[in-house]
């Protein structure tokens, strides 16, 4: 029985044409500046992104650590959604490498109200740590793909302006925002300083994600990578992939959000699972399984046996991300197989 | 015109017992362990708190930071309230120092609820950052001087001792709510590993705080109070007023207790002004003064004209604290002096 | 005219064997421990080390962090040798990452005297830090790719392990070592706890390093690998040539070695520069031109024109590393060129 | 038999004068800036040490850390001499709290060779930290009580100034310096931009010492001062006896000097016992009990048996301390009792 694994767009496998990009890939020292393919990906990135510079980094955690860490330092305070990325599942590490306090606060569906962003930012006062940067996420993992309306992130980026904080952008999936409101993804980037992208989750590339943002931040930014060990050598080798990704795979993410969508409505009409599809922005669908008195973790495993995978968030929620590997006919048959366990029960 | 200072219990000054005591104070050097008065101090606090091992420390904050950098490590998480004195007003030293994460818990009056204190523990997965500490505070600062409820603590401490997770308790004014609940101070001690206790504010001595806990962490925190720097000489000489702070100063914050109840009724009385006088507990009263039409920060200056001091809590809100410098006559006095301000309005 | 690029090992570019594993790799999410390419990286390179097990990172620099971070916590210290690349090249990181204070001992071609390294360890005393970790490198890059005699490496370890102080090896280039000692690496690295090997210098991968050790050790590491942003998903694309540089390429160092002492043979003769051949160990020559009246920095300019690239190491010293892209005949070359320059000044 | 602590001067007890001070400070609250005898204290210090500003700290470890932290900021680089206090006695702090890395210089006698400070100012790297301090620490304690000539103060002050790198000088026993020089304090600390004074060593007081330095940086250190827990309330009863150290007891440092060579004259004349009198320029003598085949650890329980304390400095390094509380009476006393050890052996 042929595995279908719907536990995150990560999973994706290199096309051919990233093989042969890789295989083919102009190399050079990137540490001394000369990997011409690690050049072309920083110019076409920082362009795509509207923005001066970029700098390519091994994951989406290395170049959300090094844009904080570039931003701030430590004794400071970042304001960050609290079920975010960077808070819940990077280990802690804007505390454990760049010092800084990581202020919370509760989103409706990963958007945060203005009005609590500006409440939180702090005033002159010695108890006070200084307000060194404002983090956003789009789409929004946790929440379920969500994405940020243009409203809330210029009304963040506005404020934020005013009170002279920058506002970084962990766009992990922001290209799957950009192609599910049809916007040029500037439309979204122009309200951020810094964003940084992965190439490695829908994009399909094995490696990678790439932090734009002005260009003395840029070589900050170098610099805070080097000390983490992500200065690499002949790096064309994973860059290449990455620019295939960047031109020629994110038109198709549309597919992988109308799979999303008939996942959402089948499992709906499932005895117990509840699921709404009016919710599912992007190619992340949350279930609850609360109604059918079973736990998150008993679902995963008889799913699994019949070779679907998934992953909890939470006691009684499971997440399905759809992604490039799972064409529309495996979607079909991934639903056959949760119905065929859910009759089962 | 006669100043009435209700800005903070932390304006007291020190009793001539304790003037007294710190001139005749018997010294040695306390980083050789020699100081005899620093050494009945830490074994006093430590009798007193029912832990085996106490730490003479220059302010709360130190206490509270020694006790973090001494429970946690770089890349590890510490869970406390949303509005916790340590997560609002220690400069996100917590980050800086111990490079900890603060993951917050919004609380009712400061009291967080085991459930979600639960929650927010970390289970084992390498996206998670490790919980090393739960803090509390008692009496809370920011919630209007309120009393963590006996059976709070011993839930929170009971599944913090289920998890294998500490607690530390910032008890700044502990002695305020045991005073307040009528019991001994170890009543509330024992349901926390460690606790941190300022004699520079209710009780009125000039400078210090204590730490206490077993004593293999009293040993670590020794250390980690050298690095900040907080290893003094003869520290004896405010070790002793501390000691009288610690031995005749405990039962009369009743007195101050009682004055903040007649000052939240009095204030509960003026026109615009909303204080709940059920709500104070201790020595602190929060009014809102948003029905004025007015600032706090207008209040406040309109206040001190009158020779009566406050501090803002945000836009509204105004905080008062009682204490031993501020008598019966004195607190009948502040009160004509706001009634007065508050019709010229 | 060719470029004749002796400025590191680390330009290398993947052979062909290289580029075909890559893009023949069987791959899979490492974050989730699935990539079979990565796993079979990891357990081959335990095993060529002699430890339990092995983690793959993106740099040497990464290797030697993470090792840093799991082995030592903030307000320890670390023993290192004064040239060493830990403490000279890696923009400060172990101090700023993991808060470990640096406490260098200057070598003799890179060799740390044993009892200089114990006297160095510190004893219990509340000013001092605890001695957490001691950094060897071999072979040693400023000194010129020196090898640490075993025997030396055996008084360290013995001691250390006395101390109960773990010992980590910098072992960027210790195949370097291991081939010129004719030796198992694993000879070498039995006398350490930990140690970190770099593919991208001499070996000829494009990009990575592995950290071996404990089991445990590796857990932890693996952790912090995540944290600074190393964890990766399809990675066995670049572990895949990684195996073939740990399988095919450690042989042919000797070549290189060959190469470096007919380099430092040639430039011995050459007017006003100082080398001893008899010290060139390894792969690296280094150079002193102060013979020459003219700076490092004049001659590698007057070189670049001549199509032959090295680095300074100093106002005077110039370095050449000897790699599988310069054949013998690109040496002799090079060699005729650098005389050209010589005789024309 | 009465006890002659020759361990450090900082076991000095108050003087009747500073018991006074204490007992009738005018008091306020130091963190809203309002204890009259602190702001004099900071005010008098400002300008006895010709700088801006200063302020007040629990220690001279406090005061060193707190202008690291301000100097500079993690992943940057302090250059200290080996042997220096901050680098050997601070448990490692400046890497713990200010994630900066030591880069020490061997001195002579505490002194740096300002080329080799020169030498270890990094250059714009990558790979390299950027220098953000230079530590030096006059009078130099474990180089026994070595001034710092100041001619080699100006001479590192002019090239630091040239490269933009700040000074900061540990003046634990500054005073100590300009006394034996007979020089106004200002011709030392001129030559550094910022500067920390003990009160608590040879100027008695019981506790406390202050950074200086210009007004915008001492802001900052007042922040971090704050995070440190070094923020007291009614710390004028520390600072009234250290007005009087500051005022009444630099001058009497001269009589420490006097005993500290006769003690030194007198040892040398002991058998086995190898001190040189033209080394000791201020309160401290390093004595090598080498020739006697005996450990400075057995010396000093045998000394300890007759009331004589002093600390070791190493193996067969006993390092003595003149100060106000040992008389030139107590120091014959105390020559006596030793020579009479040294005859029974």
């Amino acid at each position: 029985m042929q595995r279908i694994d719907l536990r995150s767009d990560t999973v994706t496998l290199p096309t051919e044409a990233m093989r042969k990009a890789m295989a083919e890939a102009e190399l050079g020292d990137d540490v001394y500046g000369e990997d011409p393919t690690v050049n072309r990906l920083e110019e076409l990135a920082a362009e795509k992104l509207g923005k001066e510079a970029a700098l390519f980094v091994t994951s989406g955690t290395q170049g959300n650590q090094v844009a904080i860490l570039s931003h701030a330092r430590a004794g400071e305070e970042i304001i960050l959604e609290a079920d975010s990325h960077i808070f819940f599942y990077e280990a802690a590490a804007a505390s454990a490498l760049a010092g800084v306090q990581t202020r919370t606060i509760a989103g409706v569906r990963g958007v945060m109200d203005p009005r609590e962003v500006e409440r939180a930012i702090r005033g002159v006062n010695i108890h006070f740590p200084r307000t060194a940067l404002i983090c956003l996420e789009n789409t929004h993992n946790r929440a379920g793909g969500a994405i940020l309306p243009l409203e809330n992130l210029q009304a963040i980026y506005e404020l934020a302006q005013r009170k002279q904080v920058p506002v970084h952008l962990d766009g992990a999936r922001v290209f799957n925002a950009a192609v599910a409101l049809a916007v040029d993804v500037r439309e979204i980037t122009r309200f951020v300083d810094t964003v940084q992208v992965c190439f490695s989750k829908g994009l399909g590339a094995p490696v990678g994600s790439v932090l734009a943002g002005p260009r003395d931040f840029i070589e900050a930014a170098r610099q805070w990578r080097k000390r983490l060990g992500g200065g690499m050598r002949q790096a064309g080798v994973i860059a290449a992939p990455a620019i295939v990704a960047l031109t020629e795979m994110v038109d198709r993410l549309a597919e992988d959000h109308e799979n999303a969508r008939r996942l959402a409505l089948a499992l709906a009409e499932m005895k117990g699972w509840q699921v709404d599809p009016g919710l599912v922005e992007t190619n992340i669908v949350i279930a609850d399984v609360a109604g059918t008195g079973r736990s998150a973790t008993e679902w995963l495993d008889w799913l699994a046996k019949e070779g679907v995978l998934a992953v909890d968030f939470g006691d009684t929620l499971i997440r399905f991300v759809t992604h490039k590997d799972v064409s529309s006919s495996d979607l079909e048959e991934a639903i056959r197989r949760i119905h065929r366990v859910v009759k089962r029960l």
